[in-house]
């Protein structure tokens, strides 16, 4: 089989120095990736450029692709899907929601304000939270090269969403098996289950994999395989976890 | 000789998942630490946890010690500087400016800005002004730990200043030989020079270490260690850092 995993995280830089980025180790990314290249599956890892890497016995079977944010990463998944063809999409990287727009001081973003304040017109409501919206947004600047001063006893990060790279899988590659996951935090079975059905329908996976922090720790990882039709397999360790994802996908292409 | 190493990076959560982390690889302090700990000098490096650590060979000179955010490092140094007496401290590590106080959506702040402006009273610019600020701090939420949804289109992330660590070193140990680092982004040379006496004034440094992000990559370093009078040593790698500190504070020393 020919395989794509995405693992690690990404980093979103607020200057030179400072960036956002995810606790995400890559480690269980690098389990599934030796899982299948085990078994001669051809691998394509792309991975966060801090990511642990796949054991190198497997070397032969893993093209290993760094990424450092969502920007390169949808551009080289892009160029993957346009240019090779995977029976699988393993999409396991913790992709940032969100980058920043624009950094400002506080009193920046205040002058900002209260400028717009006195020089627009607001008769109602929804015009004086249009002025303050617009006075936010053109505050500050762009995030930059240069490394910010701290001078400033507070600053505020503008974040916006950034475009969500699986949805890039299937509309590239309709008839790729997609792997998706699902990280919650503290939430119920009801909750996780609920988010794994919506992941699941909203990006035309095959299977999501949904897991809670509150159940992963140490060798520890607790999570449910969810496919189209509902029905589940469960693993306790990241080791399950990769064999029930390759049981999974490998029956279904048989 | 018994030394006290900072270096690596700090991390400041935004969520369980995402954090505010900084591109610093702790590679220069774990240099510097095998220096000394190759001339036999009793090494205790505290690092950011995903840093670089000094290489084996001296782990019997070298205690190190993890820390993850800045107050973590707050605690470490002032539970060290207060119990051990270190003949030196150099203070390699890149530690955050600032740190999430709040978390909020882009429409929750405007929200509370139109909501203060009803009901506060603005005389003039100054009340605005106040109004505008008190209507910012009061929005949003503390990182906590749970994931942030990512349903908005826009999040804003207001940050704090940290507490300067470097201002406790001197404080509580008058005595110790300090070298301060500053590191700036495409400066010029002057801007540098007076950046780098700036440190060493302000927290009564006894050396610092200027150097310039345009002016490292790969194995080149190059970088100017400037004492209290003004005496300059220059480098252009890692080693030659490790070096000229290692020279300029056993010589001080002796």
């Amino acid at each position: 089989m020919n395989i794509l995993i995405t693992a690690g995280g990404t980093s979103e830089s607020i200057d030179s120095v400072r960036h956002i980025a995810n606790y995400s180790t890559g480690r269980l990314g690098g389990i599934i990736a030796n899982k299948f290249a085990s078994k001669n599956s051809t691998v394509t890892y792309l991975h966060g450029s801090g990511a642990i890497l796949p054991s190198a016995e497997n070397a032969n079977y893993i093209k290993k692709i760094p990424i450092s944010n969502t920007r390169e990463l949808l551009q080289k998944l892009e160029n993957l899907l346009t240019n090779h063809k995977y029976d699988c999409v393993i999409h396991s990287m913790a992709v940032s929601d969100f980058t920043p727009q624009a950094i400002s001081s506080l009193e920046d973003i205040i002058a900002s304000v209260v400028s717009r304040l006195h020089h627009g017109k607001a008769n109602h409501d929804a015009d004086l939270a249009t002025l303050v919206k617009e006075a936010i947004l053109s505050a500050g600047h762009p995030p930059t090269d240069s490394k910010l001063s701290s001078n400033n006893e507070n600053m505020m990060i503008l974040l916006k969403q950034t475009p969500k790279a699986i949805k890039l899988i299937k509309a590239l590659q309709p008839n790729t098996q997609l792997v998706g996951f699902k990280l919650l935090s503290h939430a119920t079975k009801t909750e996780l289950y609920q988010a794994a059905t919506n992941l699941l329908t909203q990006n035309a996976c095959d299977y999501v994999l949904a897991n809670d922090l509150s159940q992963i720790s140490g060798d520890t990882h607790k999570a449910i395989l969810i496919n189209k039709s509902g029905h589940t397999r469960t693993a306790q360790t990241k080791q399950e976890i990769a064999e029930i994802i390759y049981k999974a996908v490998t029956e279904e292409s048989q």
